[in-house]
């Protein structure tokens, strides 16, 4: 099974850091080759459900600009530029919650879209998690745009959330569902 | 918790039905104004498990853009104009594998991107699924422009390709792990 070979890009439009959308041109293993396929570089990030040395979940209760409503959301954000993932998980845990974990699960890396690129996920689940900054484990970080509120749920909880589709954003319900697999397993 | 507000919108890139990129002003809870939040407009999507009568998981191993190698992956399409995701992902199940199913379990709904949009993404598990189509059932679908090969796995392999991560796209591990959890219970 051949590969599509990119034969040109060329950024078509320019966000900062956030967004650069690219034409493609693409030989198809045929030989026929597609013109204008619209590609999205979109930085990598992170998202980490964490589970205390209490056994409690670690995620929050937020608003986010592409969900109606709230919605529950595990630790998350962009990589920094060179960033090793894991690096970036752990920094983007003591950031949000003032927590560190000792344990670390890779729960794999994917595509945020198949055919537009949009960046990489890596998804991790944080075992034995104990408050290390107690200034930001005892309140909301105040550095995202959006609110949000630190929650602990309960094993049972957790399995509610993931059946209820309280994520709903597609990486947090990939993360839910492979951390709820690993715990349970 | 207040959402935010959006204040205006912009189109800035267009490619056909596939992309429209906006500039988007929004108004945060506490009066701040944000300007240029890129915002993408995709089609919505639907990705389909389906378990045979016999008790296969039907997938495709399959070459992807945005991935480097193979990638196991559901059945899946875009939404026609208007079209309900259920209709959708009964119409891509026997497109794709000749397939129809009696028992269709909704996995929830997504937003492909929880900053910027980029469509949502509606999962579905079908159980009992029966060849419809013995053409379709028996060859690889032609119409999509990447190679894929039907393969029909036991559950056993559909466990161990979860775990090791098989499904390379977000909405496809998502999906993979939401329906495995259902299965198994």
């Amino acid at each position: 099974m051949k590969p599509w070979r990119t034969l040109s890009r060329i950024p078509v439009l320019a966000r900062g850091k956030y967004l650069v959308v690219e034409d493609h041109e693409i030989e198809l293993p045929g030989g026929r080759v597609v013109r204008d396929w619209p590609w999205l570089v979109m930085p990598d990030y992170i998202n980490v459900f964490a589970e205390t040395a209490e056994g409690a979940i670690l995620c929050f209760e937020q608003t986010k600009y592409a969900v109606t409503g709230t919605t529950l959301a595990p630790v998350g954000g962009y990589l920094e530029a060179g960033e090793d993932p894991l690096a970036g998980a752990r920094r983007e845990l003591l950031e949000e919650t003032g927590y560190a974990a000792p344990e670390w699960i890779p729960l794999g890396s994917y595509a945020a879209d198949g055919n537009r690129g949009g960046g990489t996920a890596y998804l991790f689940l944080a075992r034995g998690a104990v408050p290390a900054d107690a200034v930001r484990a005892d309140r909301v970080p105040s550095d995202d745009l959006e609110e949000q509120i630190l929650l602990r749920l309960t094993r049972a909880q957790f399995r509610q959330a993931v059946d209820e589709r309280k994520f709903r954003v597609l990486a947090w319900a990939a993360n839910a569902a492979l951390a709820l697999r690993r715990l349970d397993s």
